[in-house]
């Protein structure tokens, strides 16, 4: 086991670590631990709400989420010799659920996922599914299934939704104003269109909470929902064991931070806070590149090389979508988001033919290891993207047939009392 | 071999066939041929545009090639017994260039590439290369390589661009409406939102050119540019050997028609004329759920199962994008079309490292068996996307590495004079 | 289409074509044709039996099947260049059955499995099933099927079983030496140790059947049953569609020749007559790595790099064996061939539980891309093979489970009269 | 963390466990825990050979390695309610090296592989490489690589080597009776055909040493080397995590145990001590099918359905044997242990030159994840195996060009004093 570089005291609330992590981007956050090139370290983490869901069947935690505490990330650690220009090379040597027995939150052999409310941050179909919903799976091994959603089990692509490096003080300006311009658009918007800066429930790391460094992260800090130019919530379900990642290096000693476990999850992450969720423990190694952002062409985002691990399905059952918003006959112009919205209520309705509730087809897509694609982005107007579903992953046969498809009650998800 | 149900003379364009093809979508144009479930026919075809590009060394034939000839396709082949509400399933048993020895037309050995001016369609990325280009790719076996891009070489992921069934007249109508109002949002975009009806070059089968039907065709036709309802121009690159497509029935007997080979393609086809083209042949088998539409909750788009015989690659690297104008620093909300435009143009700008020019490696993410996902659509306000490049398609080591990359001069693509 | 090298009119007997091919390995063998490094060219073949197996209901043929002629190889065919020492290096460009219309020959739409009588040749397991059984496999696309095994299908990893080149005179005077001296173990051995060189039916290509070097071919003549140092009847499944083959070269111009295509087969090839037979088509890219023996330590056997495209499956029942004769309770020592022998029966046995007679049973595991592994060879004394048998090519689920399988009567295959 | 059914304190020896476990196969050995059918449990296992390999550079440690104290086992593990018939159901959920820092012994982030001597139990190749010979791996995550074999690097293909339930009174006599007689035929072979029961060393759980039921476990218990119809020594690396299998059930209670966990091998195994040999946990998951075998028709040895994430490797070199033994030119019939011995022996010549010594190339292959297939063994005479090397594991292009191999001074494994 290699060394913790940034350890957690699973019992507590990261803002009640002896050493806590951050919630906000900002280069003034001093590191927590620092490691040299070649190094192999361990962070630990907390999920991404800092403990606010429960293994229960209700989905007011869903509904009642502060996400102003959100994401709660492990880190800074320091990376002895980095610099701006530097691509930050760090290999996922192996990730999983807090391997401690320490008690009931999420990484003790069971996650979560939740449709937001619209009102709180909303998801993908938030227009179709405007209320808040959760579900609880259970692992077991790399395997994960559900009560709420019977008949459907597969094995994880266990990847961090969220590692990033730190901005330096001109790219953090630069998030700021262009994602203020884009709230101007419409800043009275639900969900809001981005998320400013905001000091309340801000943390950040050691920094006393009383002092002007403090003060001065607090206010200016990038909230860390999107990915950008400093890698950051990617949610890309390929980046599980054997991954090697390449981030641009902005400030001096690059400042690596991260969380967000995921046990699973669908490309896309469609309903927000839509992988299986979870606390736990993450295995870097860690290397530079020098000056290997101008060597390579990388001005904004970070390179990647996936692992050779990961679940491998074969039969498939695909939805497509194009750019057309089908109930009002309104074509938009080679818009991916909205094809790709299609192909995720096709796939929905297919799941309801079968028994479950639009909410649980949503969660299946959400989670399962389903790859989604941009098949087309020229063929004006439309856009058009595909859903790939792995028809192992259910308990009976969903692929067309001239009988049609068997349906079954299968319950539903948790909601809201 | 299965019977020919719709036959091409390769050395004579699509509109001097004894039974031509047709170049629009309309309910009226008469079916060439007929099938009943459980047969297996083929189908020739030319390439999407009617034989207008060469194999020689000037991109002037992509420079000025005629839109509204295309795309050329092979049908309608009629089902017995298919009546509206039914899913058509059709197999794709094989496919692949012209077999026999008829003269340098596209298929024959080789196919083509082309990048489209802005004034003339443009491609995905047509702000950053709005010229015309053109790449000839020569065949061996299943493998294509360049001498307009030398050092790559890839297994071709033979698909077909564009099959579809006919839209029933309301539906056809509905393409119409709302394909005007989008063009109406910006009539004078270059290139334009969408394609309207245009009776120049129209082509509707069997219907004498001087008829009435043939003048309504012409005149509402839809063109054959996007995916729609029907399916269409899906350029889904997984459609091929042995994939399942359950397309909707829109009219009775289904009217089946398609072309646009592809030898080769990545996902998006982001060149716009992005695959590797060619004429050839195709061959299907045919199948009804009768009533599956709602059996199965198939509203919109096509179902399908890809096969189980694709090329096979397992190393990558891969890019990512989010939704922001870099070079303006503005930011889009949820843009996975931008998104992964930006993971295209960091991908071309890391092969440019190794040598290639811009345009070479704009058209190998465009003709290779890239994978393109929707890795994240729920951060607010960043979408993400990412760009799968298979290692083992060049000649030498693109991976990351402290000595950097190893840049050759690998000359360029054709040009126009 | 490539030039072809080796033309056969599929309406007649190798011995009757123009130029016929020849069925038995010797230097002197003439070249029906010549290509050079870098050429692409065709190879016309007729099934192994040179049309003795026909499509029926009747395993007859099999039982009465005249060894003698077999196998009939195309070639052999020169390339330019090529000397002793060298590797000859052989693309798998495309292959397929009889692309055209000719009569109601294997290739045709159809092959043929057998299981032969231990009287003529016998099987892999010939002590478990000592008669003739036959089926018949209908081609669909990739797919195979059969009325004579229902409920199964799958794609076809369509392979050569046999191509090789020349032995030189020394070469071959080595095989008939050491095989002999293995028949001369126990010369009366039913079915015998090996196969002798043996004149009649003979066959020498272009060679005058009254001539002086006709003579010599059919008397020191090695039969193709086996394997060797040429490559030769290797019937390795996975040789399928851009697979890359390094063949020893033996003598001038290297005489390359081969034939026996196969729709599929499984590793083992067990019965014998295992793969399902067909005639058809194969087309070769071809090059020379001069002195590659020596540069590669190439001394016996030829190297392969398979393609990229074999079917895909994901989900497998395994079976393994070890080296113990269990009727008897007697333990050989480190005995692959055994303990596959017994991974073999295991999965017959477990498929007789759904429904199947032993003898489909076997031809399923003799044709579906199942694998064959070497799993231990050291844990004295015994070996230990196992056999991956894919669960998706059954319509149902054969997946042990607590409910216990579900029996069919499922009829039975070919037998004779 | 499932709950430990048999722990280990890593720091002593099987021997001084406070409940150890055993190193022969015997009914009679009392379980040292118990589960119930639908529970999880992790198995803490020390390295095969009790410590007996130590992390230096001198291979005098595999020379001098003391058999009669292999294997190790950890266990028995009673299973409430299995009876004789029944198959036990057990999933692998996890398993690794040792979790904990507890000093040097193998699985605390290295492992070893062992080339035994001729006169100690020899390995697959001991006519070539007579003598014993030491690799020491040091693991990355899931990526092994080693100081004595540079350049050389892969995913492991983690898995347990032996696991099995307690033979019945009857089938460990039939053993004992078969495995005898076995050794009869050459009683003075060196290395002997099978190793009996022998009491020197032997190891029963908690019986007391000196008590008669100790007496009669040492006595009469089955060694531990080989596979059997009890599970056993299977060394079938596709056992890893997500992989399922179906154990006989000779007891009452199953009496389930195991260990010689493995970082990663080929298949075969080859150099007898031919994994990456280490310590470490595994977890289980436990289910019964009641009359399972009888079901399923399986009397003999284990059915298994392996795990979806393997190590995925795509390109391979790929090396063939025949049945022949080349140096006397002798033939032997069907016999793939010797064909997949050429196999072997063909891939160490091949990759000798490109400069690793013999005994590097003979643990490469015994290691890394390569592929031993079963080709065809029904040509007779000569059975043919092949073996798939992956090229992505090497540093340098393994593949065949024109240019021939680049060879590198690569220094040699560990050999003795």
């Amino acid at each position: 086991m290699p060394d913790v570089a940034f350890s957690i005291d699973y019992t507590r609330s990261m803002f009640d670590q002896d050493i806590p992590g951050h919630n906000r981007w900002h280069p003034d956050i001093p590191i927590a631990s620092e490691v040299s090139p070649g190094d192999e370290f361990r962070i630990e983490c907390l999920d991404w709400t800092d403990g606010q869901v429960k293994n229960d069947d209700s989905a007011n935690d869903i509904r009642d989420m502060d996400l102003l505490r959100c994401h709660v990330l492990s880190g800074p650690v320091g990376i002895r010799g980095a610099e701006p220009g530097d691509l930050l090379v760090i290999d996922i040597l192996d990730l999983g659920p807090v391997p401690q027995s320490v008690g009931d939150l999420p990484g003790q052999g069971w996650g979560y996922t939740g449709i937001f409310s619209k009102v709180n941050g909303g998801g993908f179909l938030t227009d179709y599914y405007p209320d808040a919903y959760k579900t609880i799976w259970d692992f077991r091994g790399q395997q994960a299934s559900s009560r709420h959603i019977p008949g459907v089990s597969y094995t994880g692509i266990t990847h961090p939704g969220l590692f990033g490096t730190a901005p330096s003080a001109e790219l953090l300006a630069k998030w700021n104003e262009r994602e203020r311009a884009l709230i101007a658009r419409d800043p009275d918007r639900v969900p809001p269109l981005a998320l400013p800066p905001d000091e309340t429930n801000a943390l950040a790391g050691a920094l006393d909470r009383g002092s002007a460094e403090f003060a001065k992260v607090a206010r200016e800090g990038a909230r860390t929902i999107p990915a950008r130019e400093n890698g950051g919530n990617h949610d890309i379900k390929n980046l599980t064991r054997g991954s090697r990642i390449y981030y641009p290096v902005h400030v001096p000693g690059a400042k690596f931070s991260g969380g967000d476990l995921h046990f699973s999850q669908g490309d896309g992450e469609i309903t927000f806070c839509g992988a299986i969720e979870m606390g736990g423990f993450i295995d870097f190694g860690v290397d530079l590149i020098k000056g290997g952002m101008e060597k390579y062409g990388v001005t904004t985002n970070p390179v990647f090389m996936p692992g050779n691990v990961e679940p491998r399905y074969s039969e498939f059952v695909c939805f497509t979508g194009v750019s057309v918003e089908h109930s009002t006959n309104t074509n938009e112009y080679m818009d991916a988001t909205l094809a790709y919205k299609n192909a995720c209520l096709n796939a929905i309705e297919y799941l309801k033919k079968f028994g479950y509730t639009g909410e649980q087809a949503y969660m299946i897509i959400g989670t399962a290891p389903i790859e989604g694609r941009v098949s087309a982005v020229v063929d004006l107007p439309n856009a058009c993207c595909s859903l790939y579903l792995p028809t192992e992953i259910f308990d009976v046969d969903i692929r067309p047939s001239a009988d049609g498809p068997v349906t079954q009650d299968r319950g539903q998800v948790a909601i809201t009392s």
